[in-house]
């Protein structure tokens, strides 16, 4: 049988007031994407993590928001547990190159996929196993935690539904519809 | 032989303040992901627009920023040349069941793709050809303009090289490498 293998997201260095908004799209994107959760280094912003809980409970689905203080004891334990670590930057390996190695990875091992704020430390890029880009052209953190989750998943990911949701959409051509239990 | 057809992106309602880094990373994305350009409505935001412009001439490739102060003419412009407007919203057809469609569009016709910033007029959801979904979950624009972009240009636009940049990444296992021509 085999055994399901599970993605976690680390977003390093969150700042409370400048990194609201794309920390919050990181948390959604890491959950609507199929990782197992997110845990959040920097400051530590209890609205921010309430807000992604709140969104899992109305939505669905199992998804763990943490907030680690020590994110260097985070990576170190994680990869002790046998799981592998990608960094995400735009130095890396492009991940249509990368991607094979990453697969192969998933077969046998949870993978840690950590995305940076503003500038990362140096260590980053030597505590990961792998350094992974979307394009080596600059662009969001955001894009590249959907891209990387998705090529993962080959695109099953999109079609999840959650049987423990409170709220739902009923996919329409035009307009809404939503389906909510009280 | 076949015509290369073009998907543009239009960003619809940006607030200078408040959306300033997610509509960059929307543009950023756009630019990355193969979209030939992308166009802003709302607030007119110069410094926003030549922060992304300047970026691709370092970057390299071709890639059209603009402010539209009317978007509706903008969208019927579109239509009326021929053109298929796809609006991404969690509302609508989710992606894995609307892509065949979409390629099939995209064979013959170019594509705009709206996304929206907070509330999204309900003419939208009509002046659009198709309304898309990625997941039918709440996460961000900036990755749903990724993955409708990937799954049209089917993962070849994360590897295209650019004759004219200026600044290109030597994608490395560690570390950064960057070629910077004056």
């Amino acid at each position: 049988m085999r055994v399901l293998r599970e993605v976690r997201v680390l977003r390093l260095g969150h700042r409370i007031r400048r990194d609201a908004r794309v920390s919050t799209h990181c948390a959604l994107v890491a959950y609507a994407y199929g990782a197992s959760g997110i845990a959040f280094s920097g400051d530590e912003d209890r609205g921010l993590i309430e807000k992604v809980k709140s969104a899992v409970r109305r939505w669905g689905g199992n998804f763990e928001v943490a907030y680690e203080a020590d994110w260097k004891s985070y990576v170190s334990g994680f990869r002790k547990n046998g799981g592998y670590v990608i960094h995400s930057t735009m130095y890396g390996i492009n991940l249509p190159e990368a991607i094979g190695g990453l697969r192969e990875k998933f077969e046998e091992k949870d993978l840690l996929l950590i995305v940076g704020s503003r500038k990362v430390p140096p260590e980053v890029y030597e505590l990961a196993d792998v350094n992974v880009a979307v394009t080596n052209l600059p662009h969001s953190e955001v894009a590249s935690i959907a891209t990387i989750l998705d090529w993962l998943f080959q695109g099953r990911e999109l079609s999840r539904r959650f049987q423990n949701a409170k709220i739902r959409i009923v996919p329409q051509e035009k307009g809404k519809r939503v389906l909510e239990s009280v």
